[in-house]
C-alpha cells in the first residue's frame, strides 16, 4: 500500500477498502505514515466524506489500535454514555449512579474538559482522593462489584485515535462529522460497550450549532454502532443555556448531590432520567424508556441513586466526608453577585459565553496541559423564560483572583438577554435517533 | 498569522489575502510551517481552488522566494517558453535558436525529464561538454551576447516552489490546475521573462488528457501573466502521438539538427515556427504571428537557425564536432526493428506508451535522482493516418541491454493501432489563448 495512492483515490471520490483502512491506521499507529500524508488524507476525507462501510472500518481500526476491554466475563452487556460536550453538563454523574442502581453495569472512560466545555474527569477529581487513573483490571473489577466505574482516558486504549486527533487539531480537520463519529465510537467500542447512549449537544454552548449537523452526527454514530453490533440510541439535546445552575467543578459536584437528593434543578433531573430511561430500555431493564425514567425518578426519591454515587466515589478513593457535608469543599476567595440591570423576561442565557467566562475564571482549559481551579465558576439563579426584576441577582461569580473576577463580571453581562417579550421555552430534547427505539 | 486559521479559512470557502499568502510562503520557505499543515492547506486548495487574486499573490510569493533575474540592463524584454511536457518534444531546441536569430532574447531555465516526458536539459547534456549549470551572471551575459541561453533550474531561484512541489508530489496535490499554473508562472517571473509562450500539451502523452482542463490551465496562466504585467500567449497543442519521429536524448538532438537543416519532420518544423511566430509578434519583431512564422521558416531554409543553434551549444561548452557530424554521437548497442503485424492505416501511435517504453529503456527517469542513458530510445517511421503494409518497419528500438530491449519491444506493440479505416488527421494545435493575440 502506498499512502499516496489512498490519498488520490479518496481525493477522486473513490471508496477505500476495509483492508486499506486497516493497514493505513495500523501503519500510522506504528509511526510509518508521515504526518504530511495523513493530514492530506484527512483533508480529502473532510471534503469527500466516508460512506458507512468506510466509517465502520475506520472506527474498528481505531478501536483495535491498542488495548480493548472485554467484559464478557460479566455475562451481560456493559453500557456506556457519551456527551459531545456542553456547559454545566453533569448528566453522567447523575444518570450513571441511577442506572447502576437499576442493575445496568456502566463502564465509563471519560475525557477532561477543553475549551468552554467541562469534563467529567475534572469534576470527579475535585473530590479529594478520587482516583481517575485506574488499570484496566481495576476498572473492570469495579464495574463488576459496583455496576459503575469512571476512569480517565489512557494512551493504551485507542492510541491511533489520540494521534489522529492531535493531527486533526492542528490541520483544520476536527470539524468533520465522519471523523468525529468514528473518533467517539472507536473509544466506546474499545472500552467494551455493548449498549451506548449518545448525547449530541446542539446550541450555543455546544460545538454543533446547526440542527441538521447534529442529527447527521447522531445518525452517523447510530449507524456505526449498528454495523458493529452495538445497541445505540443518540439523543439530540439542547445546549443553548447551561444545564442546571452550576458551571465549575466543585459547584457542579454540589449540584449533582442536590439532584440526587431530589432537590433539583428540574432540567438536570429530567434529562438524566430521560437518558437513563432510554438506556434501561436498551438494556432490557425496563419495558420502555418511560418506565425506565419512572424507575430512576424513584431512585432519586428513595436515595438509592445518592447511595450509589457515594459508593462510586468511595470505591475510587474519594473522601465521602465531602459528600456528606459539601460545605467542606473549598470555596473561591471572591463571590460576587451579578445584578439584573433591568426588569423583564430572560430571553437568553448564552451557554457558550457562560462557558468561556468559567474557563477564564480557571474552571476550564484553553490548552491541554493547563491546570484547572476546582473552586471557581458561576452559579445561576434563573433559567430562560423566567421574569427578573431590576437589581435581582442573576448569578454569582466565584473567583480566586481580582483580575479574573473583574474580567468575568464584565463579560458575563453579555451572556444575558432581558427583554419585554417572554421567550419561547427551550425544549430539553430535539429528537431521538432511531425515532422508534427498542 | 496562525497557519491553522488559514487552513480553516480556505476550507470554509473564504479568500486568502495577499498578505496572508506572502507571509505563508515566506514562513514555509524559512522552514517555519510544518509540512503537515502545508499539505492540509494544499488539499483545501485542491478542493476550493484559488481566485485570480490569490493565484497572482501565490505566484508572486513563490517567484520572490529566492533570487530573481533582472534583464532590464538589456533595454528590452526577454522572452521565455514553457511546455507542460510531452513525448518527443524538442520544440525549445528548434524554436529557441530561430527566434534568437530573429532578434528575440530568449532566457530559458529548463527542467529535467520526469516520468514519461523528456526534459530539455537532459537532451542538451547528451552533447559532450555542454554545461547546463550556469551562474546567474553567466546566464545573463550569454543572453546578452547570443540572444539565447538555456540553463538548468537551481535551488537559488524559487526555492519555495521547489519545496512546495516536493510536498505536493507525495500528498496528492500535484494534479491541480491552480497550483500547476502558479508553479510554472512563478519560475517564469523569477527568471525575468517579459514575454512568455506557453505550450500546454493535451493528449495521451501529456499529463492533461482533458480538453477543458487544458484550456483552463492555458487561460489561468494567461490571466496570471496579465495580472503581473507579462505578455503571455498560451497554445494548447496535440500530444496524442509523439512530436517528430525521435524519442530519446541523442536521437532527439539529431532530429533537431535535421529540422534546422530543413529536412523535417514536418510536424516539428510547423509547430516550432508557429509558436515562434507568436513569440515574434508578442515581442513586436513581426507584425503578426503568420509573418513571424514565415520569417522563421526562412531562417531554416537559409541556415541562420542552425548557425544560432551551434552558437548556443558552443557558448555553453558543447562540442560542435558532434553537430557537424552526428555520427560521432554514441549509439545504443542494440537496434531492433519493430515490424508491422498487419497492413492497414495507423490509427494511433500512443505517445504515453511510447514515452513509458523510452523511459524503460533508460531515456527517462521514474525518480528524480535516476541516471539516464543518452543513447537509447525509439525512432518512429510513420505518423498517424499513414498506410503501412505488413512487415514494414514501424519503429526502431535503441537499447543498451537485452532485457530492456525485449521488454520494450513487447510493450511497444501496444502503442500502435492499425485498422481498416483511415483515422482523422490529428490537428497540431487545438487553440490559442487569448483568441486574438497581440
Amino acid at each position: 500500500m502506498r499512502v499516496l495512492d489512498l490519498i488520490c483515490k479518496k481525493r477522486d471520490g473513490e471508496i477505500l477498502t476495509t483492508e486499506e483502512i486497516n493497514l493505513l491506521i495500523d501503519e500510522f499507529n506504528r509511526g510509518n505514515v508521515p504526518d504530511y500524508q495523513m493530514s492530506a488524507l484527512l483533508m480529502t476525507i473532510y471534503f469527500q466524506g466516508l460512506n458507512t462501510k468506510e466509517l465502520t472500518a475506520l472506527t474498528a481500526a481505531l478501536a483495535h489500535s491498542g488495548d480493548t476491554l472485554d467484559f464478557s466475563f460479566l455475562g451481560t452487556m456493559v453500557a456506556d454514555k457519551h456527551s459531545t460536550g456542553g456547559v454545566g453538563d453533569k448528566i453522567t454523574l447523575i444518570m450513571g449512579p441511577l442506572v447502576a442502581a437499576a442493575g445496568v453495569p456502566l463502564a465509563k472512560i471519560s475525557g477532561r474538559g477543553l475549551g468552554f466545555t467541562g469534563g467529567t474527569i475534572d469534576k470527579l477529581e475535585s473530590i479529594p482522593g478520587f482516583k481517575t487513573r485506574l488499570s484496566a483490571e481495576k476498572f473492570m473489577e469495579l464495574v463488576k462489584e459496583n455496576n459503575i466505574a469512571i476512569m480517565a482516558q489512557t494512551d493504551k486504549i485507542t492510541p491511533a485515535e489520540g494521534k489522529l486527533y492531535a493531527l486533526r487539531d492542528v490541520t483544520g480537520t476536527v470539524e468533520n462529522l465522519s471523523l468525529i463519529a468514528a473518533s467517539i465510537m472507536s473509544k466506546k467500542i474499545a472500552a467494551g460497550a455493548g449498549a451506548i447512549i449518545l448525547d449530541v449537544k446542539l446550541g450555543k454552548g455546544a460545538f454543533i450549532q446547526d440542527r441538521e449537523a447534529a442529527f447527521r452526527l447522531a445518525e452517523t454514530m447510530f449507524r456505526i454502532g449498528k454495523e458493529m453490533g452495538r445497541e445505540v440510541i443518540s439523543v439530540v439535546t439542547n445546549m443553548n443555556q447551561p444545564l442546571g445552575f452550576a458551571v465549575g467543578n466543585i459547584l457542579e459536584i454540589k449540584e449533582v448531590l442536590s439532584v440526587l437528593k431530589g432537590e433539583g434543578p428540574a432540567d438536570l433531573e429530567q434529562l438524566s432520567t430521560i437518558l437513563g430511561g432510554y438506556l434501561l430500555a436498551l438494556m432490557g431493564k425496563a419495558r420502555n424508556p418511560e418506565e425506565g425514567k419512572e424507575e430512576l425518578l424513584r431512585f432519586i426519591k428513595d436515595g438509592t441513586g445518592l447511595a450509589k454515587f457515594k459508593e462510586l466515589i468511595a470505591a475510587q478513593g474519594g473522601d465521602n466526608a465531602y459528600l456528606e457535608d459539601p460545605s467542606l469543599f473549598p470555596t473561591a476567595k471572591f463571590n460576587q453577585e451579578l445584578v439584573a440591570p433591568r426588569s423583564g423576561y430572560l430571553q437568553e442565557i448564552h451557554a457558550g459565553k457562560i462557558g468561556r467566562v468559567a474557563a477564564l475564571l480557571g474552571a476550564g482549559r484553553s490548552y491541554k496541559e493547563q491546570q484547572i481551579d476546582p473552586a471557581v465558576g458561576i452559579t445561576l439563579n434563573y433559567k430562560v423564560g423566567e421574569l427578573v426584576v431590576e437589581g435581582a441577582t442573576l448569578a454569582h461569580v466565584h473567583a480566586n483572583d481580582e483580575d479574573s473576577l473583574e474580567a468575568a463580571v464584565k463579560e458575563l453581562y453579555g451572556a444575558f438577554t432581558i427583554g419585554e417579550e417572554k421567550a419561547e421555552d427551550l425544549p430539553l430534547i430535539y429528537g431521538v435517533v432511531p425515532s422508534f427505539p427498542c
